[in-house]
């Protein structure tokens, strides 16, 4: 969506750095940290594949927040996902204090084998650390014929980011929504967003970068708006997104990760609802009627400012196959994450070093 | 919330009606439309609720439009919902192209009695036509300990009234989302909205009490801003809610509505998840963590502008119980509908009328 497309200051210095090489820097790094092997592989695929898609503020710049949070102790190296049920019925995967994103990877494949058999299953994700771009794997179920809503929250005593419409102060995490839905000929629908007019990831991404954050969606400790990154971290806040809409997501979210599955530890806890997308009706019918309404929406008049009408999801999927496997990073972030692999000089592509290489979020 | 608070004019006249007059002629009129005695009943005290509650766009008002509607064939009067299992373990509740008020109450019922016994159940609800306040049915499931998430559309065919986010034309309809989940000592958490800036009911509302339209919620058929009701049905659309994020939950609406379970009839199909919210944890800790959740953010300092926060779900309770069974409607609107009854002298309250009574939309 072109609101996305200013989150980072387009000057901001960038190297482009072939994906498997950041890859072999990144998994070195997650290992050097505790992670096993497996789990170390499954990070840096997923960051890298982030940063592929465009979604800079999921990408590879989260190793030095992982990283540092590995070393805090706030989430735990050696944590591996578990499945487990906890009473007839009762799904789970316990993430162990570990990082999420092997436990959604877990997740959503559980999910979708109990949903094949019964249409529909729901499935708790606890004790989990960041669990990485819902969208990743939202993508991955309905492109397999399954519809996937992922909602959660909690522990907002550690992770007060957002203020409830009407507040001026930070009470609530950013709590996402993701739900993914087979679409047409070119894959599924996936929305995935924070229920913040901006996802806290964007905010280290600007402080990494040394940029400014967009007008009009954070507020400083006085309520007032600002644009400058360390002013939400010196107590500010910020704002939900739509007003009462995004908060009312955001509560919901909080009550289902800490009511319902709580208490939460490290950052959060999950439900994941998965249903076969042809409970109700035979997949080719489902797929046929979705490419037309999509077809028809992709023919929409674009308005005043906009070249097109996009589908959710489809921006992603388009970034990943224009990038062919290099990857555009701001160059303060990645000398920083070069510096902890401890390799300053053999990962960079000689030949592309630009200030302006297309990686605006688009 | 406090956006809502001018969707009416307040110079409007409007004119007090005690709800059980309200309620007879209202009966009255449906069963003269050809409804049987019980959904008439049904359709009349939900219109009135949702007045009490201050929703006037899902209020008494609706009236007008279902009678047409009956009228026109567009909604069967004598269409009464019917649950069956079409397959085992795929559930549905079908309509019969009538009203879609008693068509949810079913649903919901049933969603619940399927929950209780397997924790999540997925239920279709097609051929029905204006399915009326869904924050009713995700109360009232709330109050019985279940999470409930209701979404739907199709039939964009017929309701093309929202542009997509960079769009200059209308294409979906609002689609709404509604999630209600138990909540603390005052009762459920309920989210339910229109995935467009403002609802379509507003529009009716507007027009049928002669106001304008709040700011930037609503384009012409040029792609201008406007605030004229008229303007909307001479071409124009409603923007999405949120930009990119209500456009795409609208778009998950249509796809769930019409790909998954149409073709659409009538007016759309919903698909309605309902989960015993104790399915992980043992409903008093749900509910005392809900209440701790809760109070932090009725405590919450009030931003610039506002009185307080508030909670989803909370003002139409408080309304409800706020106006003590007198219905506060544009006298316009209650002119119109007495005229439909053929009983314009006996309804109206003698001792109140005023143009300034409080039913701003609170």
């Amino acid at each position: 969506m072109s609101s996305f497309n200013t989150k980072l200051d387009p000057d901001t210095p960038r190297v482009s750095v072939a994906s498997d090489q950041a890859f072999e820097v990144l998994k070195r790094i997650f290992c050097a940290s505790g992670c096993s092997e497996n789990i170390s592989q499954q990070i840096a695929e997923h960051l890298i594949d982030a940063s592929l898609c465009g979604v800079e503020s999921h990408g590879v710049m989260r190793t030095l927040q992982y990283v540092e949070q590995f070393k805090s102790g706030y989430m735990n190296p050696r944590g591996e996902p578990e499945f487990c049920e906890r009473a007839p019925g009762v799904w789970e995967v316990d993430g162990h204090e570990g990082i999420g994103i092997p436990a959604m990877h877990l997740a959503y494949s559980q999910g979708m084998s109990k949903a094949e058999k019964t249409g529909i299953s729901a499935l708790a994700v606890r004790h989990v650390g960041h669990t990485g771009r819902h969208g990743a794997f939202a993508d991955h179920a309905a492109q397999a014929g399954f519809l996937t809503i992922c909602v959660g929250g909690g522990n907002r005593k550690i992770w007060r980011q957002v203020a409830p419409h009407g507040g001026a102060k930070a009470m609530l995490p950013t709590n996402p929504w993701c739900v993914g839905i087979p679409g047409g000929h070119r894959g599924p629908v996936v929305l995935d967003f924070a229920t913040s007019k901006i996802a806290g990831g964007w905010i280290y991404a600007a402080r990494s970068a040394g940029a400014l954050l967009p007008e009009n969606c954070v507020i400083d400790s006085g309520g007032r708006p600002t644009r400058k990154p360390e002013d939400y971290f010196s107590g500010g806040a910020i704002l939900p997104s739509g007003e009462h809409k995004g908060y009312a997501l955001a509560l919901i979210g909080e009550l289902i990760g800490e009511a319902m599955l709580g208490p939460a530890t490290t950052e959060c806890h999950w439900l994941l609802i998965t249903m076969n997308a042809a409970h109700f009706r035979e997949r080719q019918g489902v797929g046929a009627v979705a490419e037309e309404i999509l077809a028809e929406l992709r023919a929409c008049p674009p308005a005043p400012g906009f070249d097109r009408v996009e589908i959710p999801g489809e921006r992603e999927r388009e970034h990943r196959q224009r990038t062919t496997g290099v990857l555009s990073i701001p160059a303060s972030t990645w000398d920083r994450i070069q510096a902890l692999s401890g390799s300053a000089s053999d990962s960079r592509l000689p030949f592309v070093l630009s200030s302006k290489v297309n990686n605006k979020g688009e």
